[in-house]
């Protein structure tokens, strides 16, 4: 399983994804689930994969095939000129890909569906976030819906939901989603360290802003910790029912 | 959809259900998914149900019909030695029942299963709490997991996990599963109000404590708000991340 989230802020984006895959409980692996490409000063590219690995994996490399394509622009996320035509693009070989192993041949237990997250922006263009589902179409995220989660979303969406703020920093973000990310594993094994947190600042197309949250880092456990001790509190300061 | 959780403490059992079914988005009604059954001072059963409507009612129908039989002990819930053979009766009705439909006739979309959950004691023994699978088999709560919940259950966890006291009184009980209810409601609309209450006091058989929370309850709604400003506040005071 995996957990991916992506935030459009006022500030620009951010982005935070689990690493673990596994293939059955008895094939767990660490695998990058967060993807980059950038034409320096002019656009920066984040994708957030969920599901199928091979159809993950699969979309990534053509993606990247399309851009060392010189013969072949249609298809070049580094050659479009808004964010929704890359969105289209990721979306038409995500399709592809999965429409291939569906249709012919081997039948697996799984689909050889993905869930994706892409989020961008083109200089002179306001930063977009889109959720890519497995058919290809997508959504945008909007003033009503400034997020967007994929893989085993629900035991860390209350707290996005109720804390999310569009003009939080990103150092305020990236501590949200944390806790949220923390909500999930601790009901969860199979999402789990590392954790890979990326951040575009809008107007800014330096992607250097990356960061990985290992195994016992010191600042994720003190967030779990504190964070428990503050939700027992808080229910303690809740007012009373009074049970008779 | 539903949301039911079973609390076992110290002091007693605590059971708590929401009451909204839907047969599609488009037929959706109240129902009440919490039963009761007691031999005064000698035992009190709760159950509490989950998954498909129909076979949910013909569970509580059957095992109210085999305690109205008076030529038939061995399916009756009130004349058995121990809460386990409870357990046995309703798991081997249930599996009956979802075997019933499935095995022949018309296929419907949804499947023919139920899960419940089993909560009771008997005078002399000790307060027991059970998960019971739609094929009939069951778990029981123990020291290590002390609590249950069946329907949408990922949304409302976090907060138990985190919070659940053994020693809790009563009170502070209902208010934690408050706090996981309205979770859960904030993020799936097939959830809902309004929200049953039952508490078996260890010992005690009097089955006098049934509460219900109706829609814009003054508590729940207090509850509520002010678990989202804990939140937010809570979230405010964990140690910041220092994002260069």
């Amino acid at each position: 399983m995996t957990y991916c989230v992506g935030l459009k802020l006022n500030q620009g984006l951010v982005f935070m994804s689990d690493t673990l895959t596994n293939a059955g409980i008895d094939n767990v692996n660490t695998n990058k689930k967060m993807f980059f490409w950038s034409n320096k000063n002019e656009r920066s590219v984040v994708l957030l994969t969920s599901g199928n690995l091979a159809t993950s994996q699969a979309t990534i490399n053509l993606i990247n095939e399309a851009i060392d394509n010189p013969n072949n622009d249609n298809d070049n996320i580094l050659k479009t000129k808004s964010m929704f035509q890359v969105a289209r693009i990721v979306g038409k070989i995500l399709r592809n890909i999965s429409n291939e192993y569906s249709s012919d041949g081997q039948v697996g237990e799984n689909p050889y569906s993905s869930t994706l997250i892409l989020g961008g922006q083109i200089v002179g263009q306001e930063h977009r976030l889109f959720l890519i589902y497995p058919e290809g179409n997508f959504i945008e995220a909007s003033e009503d819906q400034s997020f967007f989660q994929i893989g085993e979303t629900k035991y860390g969406k209350p707290i996005i939901v109720r804390a999310l703020e569009k003009d939080s920093n990103f150092g305020d973000a990236i501590k949200l989603l944390l806790v949220s990310f923390d909500s999930t594993m601790k009901a969860n094994v199979s999402v789990g360290m590392p954790i890979d947190v990326c951040t575009l600042k809008k107007d800014d197309f330096e992607l250097n802003n990356q960061i990985r949250f290992e195994k016992n880092d010191p600042y994720f456990e003190k967030i779990s910790n504190s964070w428990g001790e503050a939700l027992k509190k808080s229910i303690k300061e809740l007012p009373p029912f009074d049970f008779k």
